[in-house]
């Protein structure tokens, strides 16, 4: 059988706003290094970044039908997650799905196949993050879920967690963990800030993070090259 | 036996003019979802859009000799299609061949292999879609046909042929069916201007296609998320 | 053990400095068409071209503290060339660690790894050449090799070898050998420049190169197409 | 914070081997087509066919120490899945940690990374089910957890679901449904039964399962192919 | 519109029976190095050799309907040849199909997909070249051609064409060509037993096929290694 | 220039046989985890396990000449080492090669490219490891060097250096450092014998190892999973 599930809970959109402003790779260390989706997603244009509410979407290989289903659930500051149920590389979204998403304030997609129309989408300044661009057309032929949780590039995505996106790739945060996430990367951010001062003055790391003596314990020798001959 | 095949017929240039305005994706549908060239083909730079008759090209892998031979093939208006006998991402084309085929007026190059010296061909404004970016050189010593029917990335062309590319990748239409192609094309695309301007209104493509009721026939069920916990 | 070799050797920067102006395609063809890096390697910012001495850098997979190591190596128009001693697209590499190089006046990075963000690598100009892009983030448990000879990407490479990078990918010449293949890209260079003229007129290749006997005796045939049908 | 989970909740072990005789195809049409890892997942050996409950196990790239502590808390009858926290080839596994599995009654391994020792794990018939070979090895410095929910090779797996893995590759079943789900196996193989026989006999398919007018609705079109010439 | 084409011209039965005693890289050879099918196409079970006619089958990605379609089109000594419209790897064939195939006298399959019950099709001695082994079930919802010249792992093939395919892989020979391309496999084939036996003498191809001259002309140099340090 | 060393040094034949008990993994231990070519060399039969001293071989892409010429430098242990100068996966190697190589006393051939005439070489007992197998035919045009130092598959090999291969895939031990591998090795594998009649009597790797003092100071935590709902 397969469902829409309707009006799942969703990350606070306030809390959701406060991720625009750090990047993946922020977010990702300060959940504990979880929640990335496979380095293969890449965004069609750069550079590009947007943090919203998932709405998760399956889809049969070479079928967008349930993207079309899954447009009626999406509501502004919501990106769509789509993920084929079984690799898919053809182009299940373009200019028509992108214009309808815009409309509802959608902030972007993440699609683990392919997308086309990416001129057009470029223009529009609608970002998706893909798998593969390809022209290839899809039919309307096989249901599958929306709004259930879903495995997309290697994630586990449940219908209203948090997802950044930017240059670097895709994390997902869970829903629950969103707000003390939040905080870490702010800690992150600041202590980085600092840090970025003080490498730029010529302070090595290895002197800042105190690293000589636990190299040296590990056993790391240096030795002089031997004169050029 | 390699052979060089003489002004083949190719499709009328007027006709492949008419091309230019459409999109890969629009012209793949407007001839029923064939001829697309495999999505690893890419564009070294973007955007770009060009269409034209194929002159088509076999060559040795790590041998681009035959590339040489198939520039005095060319004609304005013509697009420069090769593909290698075996798998190979050598870089046989670069800034010297180019500027032999912009001077005889071809407006690309679609290369099943590698292709270099890729900063100068964007400062040309010589687009070329390839499968990869590699700067390794290549040799002179194995012929092999020119104008021959070929398999590229994964596509039949045909001499004479229609390519269109764009930022989505590469199609290839059979010469015979051009004229029909670009009646669908015009077609498909008057259409969907009508739609993108009522998507773009909030309309939905679930109502606009009317797909609510096959979708229930199909058993789709809509369910309520449980409240939040 | 573990080494880091202090002072290597290294090739003199001003003749580094020369090769800056020569594309990764004619220091390669100038040194006989070997050292290439594999063509996986991109650019995570186009254009971009540097040229200069490698300091070279082992790392364990998904474990940065080696480049940390690495840093205090590095001196003014250095290139850090850094390869995991088994295949991994962790993200070794970031925004903290480039304002450290930049700090000392290292000119880009070579990875065969992943490398992360990137977009404010691009506002920093500072370029890198990777497998991938990737925000994983890494470990500082294990330790490897500095300055010893490293297979990167299918190239070896010297520390103190020179290391050119642009948009086609990234060539390794030998530190004794920089001066002789300096010569011959030069020569090459000016050689080009006189084609490219008379290519740009019209001359074809077969001609210029003088190809059309040789391309007969290997049994090469024209013939017309037939009249179209 | 890392975490062992001790003593999760496992697929009754007389219902696991009710699964035994089933195949992966099967068992994976009896749940409704889901929960299969990708295709890449190959048996080191042929033929293999083992059914059991999920003792799921994160390792670092690089770094096997955790499937140390997860031997501990396998029992009989139970499978090891071992997934890393980002893409690895290396060797994680060997015949040490085989003879340790194979002593604690465990019936085999899924790793979405490589293992070593082939030969010998062949020859002491403890089947593995792996992306890839390679006597790469590995560290023990990075902690991780153990019986967590885990995605592996693209698939959910919670600690006690139920695996089957034959030549074909590997399926979870969730441990809640493996009731149900051998209810439908057991069904859909009598059915199979029968339509072999049919099937065997000459009977069409396209007539068994009473095709022809679907497709003839669909535009479907015999004619017949021009006489040769 | 999809079409079923009937009856196509088959290359003769006797005439493919002959092929059989050739593998594949004879035959590849035989027709001047033209023909093969990708390398990743690979037997499920080895050693395996057939040759016989073909019968062409397209499928919609993630859709097996075509192949019911295509079974009744088979005869004994055809050899079904199956090419997904755009890339997939889903299992589009199992068992049944083999026993409806095998009930008909048809010789093995050739799928540029997925395949799956591979331990099962080995017992029964049913032959597949495949992509992938992929448990993924698939659709019956989309209609597609029968018995059109289709792509199929880069290679052109027609209805009736010939199809050899052995531990090597898979090569396709027109039609109209096997008489000639079998006389010169047999000559091939007669030439290489009276070098393998002039070779097992320990006589070198060096001087066999006289190669020494034509080396040195090249200007390949033979040195001494330095005495040993 | 092309060159062809004759008689280089290469590990002392005794030296050699005496790895041949010592599988590819213990070796790449016994030599502190380096030396691996790629994991996607693999054996075209198992099980396989061969050592020897290296003649190394580089080739063009698609031209097969050099094998011929590296032929003649083989002595009977020897082990042919050929790799492409760029990536290639043609078949340059087949039945007629290896009757030469074994006519020499040659025990495998390791090969960074494609193999062809599988069946036939299982059949001999010659053993390739290879990144493909694939029929297509080379030619014989371009030069390239016998005997000089190679990357092969990844990993640096000097002509006399020492290759193991078994099913795990191939390693290269340096020449010179041969003999104090071996010692390693030996008591490597001694080492191992008593470990894994102690695992297989069920004492835990967490025990005879004593990890787990220091898994509790990184933090690992153990509990118990919550009662079965």
């Amino acid at each position: 059988m397969s469902v829409v599930v309707r009006n799942p809970p969703r990350v606070e959109a306030a809390l959701a706003e406060a991720f625009a402003g750090f990047g993946v790779a922020t977010v990702h260390e300060a959940q504990g290094r979880t929640g990335l989706l496979s380095s293969y997603m890449r965004p069609i244009y750069r550079p590009a970044h947007i943090a919203g509410a998932a709405v998760t979407c399956e889809v049969a290989p070479g079928d967008n039908w349930m993207i079309h289903v899954a447009v009626e659930q999406c509501r502004p500051g919501d990106i769509l997650v789509v993920t084929p149920t079984s690799p898919c590389e053809d182009g299940y979204f373009g200019d028509l799905l992108a214009t309808s998403l815009q409309a509802r304030g959608v902030k972007g997609l993440i699609i683990d196949a392919g997308v086309r129309d990416i001129a057009t989408l470029a223009e529009m300044g609608f970002p998706v993050w893909s798998k593969a661009v390809y022209a290839q057309g899809t039919v309307k032929e096989t249901i599958a879920n929306v709004n259930v949780p879903v495995v997309c590039a290697g994630a586990l995505v449940h219908p209203g967690d948090l997802i950044v996106a930017d240059d670097d790739g895709v994390v997902v945060v869970p829903r629950n963990s969103a707000a003390g996430v939040l905080e870490k990367a702010r800690a992150r951010e600041a202590n980085e800030e600092g840090k970025r001062a003080i490498l730029a003055s010529g302070v090595l790391g290895l002197d800042l993070y105190k690293m000589r003596e636990r190299l040296a314990e590990k056993g790391l020798t240096y030795i002089d090259a031997p004169a050029d001959d």
